[in-house]
């Protein structure tokens, strides 16, 4: 599986593609953008050869994010895994046919030198916690489509893999090391860098790969890395392959994996478009956001820059669903649950990294909950359709980026909302819900109602393994059972609250001031705390790698990212590449 | 359960007290000294009424642990919380008789105000964070009580528990709140303070009491709290009580849960006197602490500042054990294994918080294996005796207070050494150990070994559930089974290294330097990342609400309390009471 062997899909000329605009419009200060293809990649080359795709890291140094930085060494910044995002979601969608991904790199001697230094040590804060948040999240993906959509990624190491280089290689499920006599994987993080192995390197070492704590702190703290034999022997890695066989022993362990797949080697792929998004007036000048309202083709959303908030409204589909799977492949990324994927997923993206001070996301819907069931049950339905199992799948990550978002999340269930099965998780998850018990005074729509679909009882589970209605009912699990068996009913407020739906149910007096007071209560709180707090109220239950990543690993990091010793002036990550040493302060706390 | 029903245990006069001595000596820069006992309270009341106690919060407010504070309303500081350690370890230890603890306060229409809020805003980076950590394992204690030594505690809310008040209410097993139309339990730490409550509170609400994670995030922002039925329903409190029948009823529930009890009413208890401890030369000016050796009875700690080291050597018994549970309660405090529990757990709290910057600590063993088997075998033999049961479950919570110390633990394994068992649990949890393969030269020592008893396989879980051992071989199961079936065998280095009981067994030659090196290169480390390293690998596996608390709880709480927001000269913290309000920095992480 060497990159030679396959039809290159999508080969940017990176040199040209600097000259042109995608890098350069990212540069400078304006707002991150989110959307890419194969056709403007500057740091990825995506090649199929039958049923093995090769994703090979090739970093354009000068395409970097931001200014003030190169790219050296195959090292990385929130653009090169915006990229990677990208090639995983069409490598599940457009290529059906594929069983294992290969990722690998196409420099000479390195495999990947990690996050890139200079870019951590300029960046501010809450870059640097968005930035680790999505790479977790994009590995996350790399473990989901091996577990799920199988779609085995194996790591082929192919020179040096330091920090998030090997960090990348512990989210596939194969690791093989080139032995060239000099290539090592390490994690040199904490003895150069004064921070952790963040984004999942620790607990994945620990917790998936089950190395033992003594040896992963020997391997932590040994900036020069490991090989051969002992790497073998520790679990870092699972075979160490002599240089002159690497390529074949790459190409029939691909192979291995990917013949084990179930995925359909004659189906057509799902092409993904371009997301359309409006910006209204403010779009022309998208590089100083202003945009207090985007509009996507199933969501718009108010900006109310006083009090902090996102206002979603989301629009239910508007005509029945498909009869079958091979309707669904009809209407492709047309199918609504598939179009409100995409459109959450960007709208997600694009608030957490571009409006950071937007601290409260509310949600509305709007449209026929009957439509959102049959919707539902098709995908329950076809479930073993390789392109339904894949929306869902994309609805389930989704969810999840909904559920580790750092806002406040309120639902609000009004008259003509259709919070209707996979629509409801939104209101299952959020930290408060209101729900209209009755109807407006003036207005002629019928009450409120949501309703239940299979939809809430497996296919989306949270981080923690659980769905988010288990998650809620932990204390009173009969309720489970009592809302299973409403599914496909109408549930007024009462009916809903009953069930424990809904966190409050107002009637037509109290909802205006109820709704505006938790609103406005939530601008006036310090969000530090409220991040806190939702992380750790949110999570009840068991945990998993997933949670002890987000919830644990990231709060260790993020308080790092905050300590002298690691980001003052004096510290680890502005000194590294001075030749000057950080004077640590040795208190422990 | 009122108050003035019970004898008082110990009932210290405060204001005598204030000018004799402990309060003052507490009082300053000096360090924090661990040892009371009820004679010296300033802050609670211990009464016992049969097989019922009371713990009566009783806080002097001018008797505060450093100056610059009053402890109005029973709030408290890191000193109030060590006498309530005391007083909770005396009635385990003390009274065997005591099946049920009421916790109340003795105040008027106030429970508990929680952590005194100037001494926070006030407090050092790491004394906020070591005070919430004493106090969580405290909370943890007052738990392993409830379940463990079936001693339940209660909590009778005889007036407002506001945030850590209600934190303590929590970690008992029943909350009775009263009911006189005003007293509210409450979680005001986000709205009025902009940190979270850091002390169990969140965890212990959605993981033990299960409440929905939507009205606990009302709860936790609405600083009036919550009372009556709303209270129940929502399990925030266990009952609501008429005031005119609240004594009443507390009597009632806790004579129910003390009836209960296995706890031995007969049996004699053993009083915890003094635990000796020798700080040399610098005994005398302990205010100014400069003692590079401290000793206790079977422990000695030798401090080495340039490389910030606490090398302790744990000497194990001289004297085979008495035969029996009856031996046991006749030697007392001096049935060496308790003695080795409660000299470890005055050591460990006298270096984490008064010598913060001394970042490594070092184990050493000297004796005789077998005689530690032994001693290992009766308290597995001996575990249904209540005393036996109570020391098993002391030493289990003092290793626990190992694992969660925020220092590099390394184990050195040499000649004439005694890792057995009990003691051989600290080389398991170390973050590296290392064990002299063969012999020293110039020593006539025969070659080291460890030893498993079966204290290795269950008594002394982690706060994961898992035994050390486990935890370790997470990813080598079998090695388990062929550990246990060594129970008893003097393993040299070449078999214990086989199971995976050792990081490293480099021989004579190599021996010197490599000990050398792995100390000096962690004193080079920024002792944050290795916190947040150590904290992440050594609680591989399943969580528990315990792993919760320390693990993520604290990490959030501890990058909180380093944010603007909440510590800043502006911040929540240091602002409240002046009547001034935060402005905060909005954007979200």
């Amino acid at each position: 599986m060497a990159p030679q062997d396959g039809a290159v899909v999508g080969a940017a000329d990176a040199a040209a593609d600097a000259a042109v605009g995608t890098v350069d419009a990212a540069h400078g200060d304006g707002p991150v953008r989110f959307a890419t293809s194969p056709d403007r990649y500057n740091h990825w080359k995506l090649m199929i050869d039958g049923n093995v795709a090769t994703l090979a890291m090739d970093v354009t140094e000068t395409a970097t994010l931001k200014p003030g930085y190169e790219l050296k060494l195959n090292s990385y910044d929130l653009g090169v895994d915006i990229e990677l995002y990208d090639a995983i979601q069409r490598l599940r969608f457009e290529h059906p046919e594929v069983g294992a991904v290969v990722m690998r790199s196409n420099k000479p001697n390195v495999f990947c030198a990690g996050a890139n230094i200079r870019m951590l040590g300029k960046s501010t804060h809450d870059h640097k916690v968005n930035f680790c948040k999505f790479t977790n999240e994009t590995r996350n993906g790399i473990e989901d489509a091996t577990e799920n959509s199988h779609q085995t990624y194996i790591c082929a190491i192919n020179g040096a893999a330091a920090g998030g280089g090997y960090e990348l290689a512990l989210a596939t499920d194969h690791i093989m090391l080139i032995d060239d006599g000099a290539s090592t994987v390490s994690l040199p993080e904490l003895p150069l860098l004064a921070v952790l192995p963040g984004t999942g390197g620790l607990t994945r070492l620990v917790d998936k790969r089950k190395v033992r704590h003594d040896r992963a702190d020997f391997f932590c703290t040994t900036s020069e890395g490991m090989r051969g034999k002992r790497a073998v022997d520790w679990n870092i890695i699972d075979e160490s392959v002599p240089k002159s066989q690497f390529e074949e022993a790459v190409v029939q362990r691909a192979r291995e994996f990917a013949d084990k797949s179930d995925r359909p080697r004659d189906a057509k792929g799902v092409t993904l478009t371009p997301v359309n998004v409006d910006y209204g007036a403010d779009q022309i000048s998208y590089d100083h956001i202003t945009a207090d309202q985007i509009s996507y083709d199933h969501i718009t959303i108010e900006i109310d820059r006083t009090h902090g908030v996102a206002a979603f409204t989301i629009a239910g589909p508007s005509e029945a669903p498909p009869a079958d799977a091979r309707g669904v492949a009809g209407q492709g990324v047309d199918f609504w649950p598939f179009a409100l994927a995409r459109q959450l997923d960007a709208a997600i993206m694009h608030l957490r990294v571009n409006e950071g001070e937007i601290g409260t996301w509310v949600f509305r819907t709007r449209g026929d909950g009957a439509l959102l069931a049959a919707y539902d049950r098709l995908l329950q339905d076809a479930a073993d359709d390789w392109l339904v199992r894949e929306i869902t799948l994309y609805l389930k990550r989704t969810l999840k980026r909904v559920d580790v978002s750092s806002r406040s999340l309120i639902s609000l269930i009004e008259p003509g909302s259709c919070f209707t099965g996979t629509l409801l998780e939104l209101v299952l998850i959020s930290d408060r819900s209101y729900m209209l018990d009755g109807t407006l005074e003036g207005s002629n729509l019928p009450p409120a109602t949501v309703r239940m679909t299979g939809m809430n009882f497996g296919p989306y589970p949270m981080g923690n393994g659980l769905t988010r209605l288990q998650t809620r009912l932990l204390g009173e699990p009969d309720k489970i059972e009592a809302a299973q068996k409403t599914i496909g009913d109408e549930l007024d407020a009462e009916a809903a609250d009953g069930l424990g739906l809904i966190t409050f149910i107002p009637d037509d007096i109290d909802w205006d001031d109820e709704v505006r007071i938790a609103i406005e209560e939530r601008a006036s709180f310090s969000p530090d705390s409220l991040i806190g707090l939702e992380a750790n109220l949110r999570f009840a239950g068991p945990e998993t790698m997933e949670t002890k990543i987000f919830g644990r690993l990231s709060a260790w990091q993020n308080w790092i990212f905050q300590r002298p010793n690691a980001a003052g002036e004096q510290g680890a990550l502005k000194l590294y590449g001075t030749g000057q040493r950080s004077q640590f302060d040795k208190k422990r706390v």
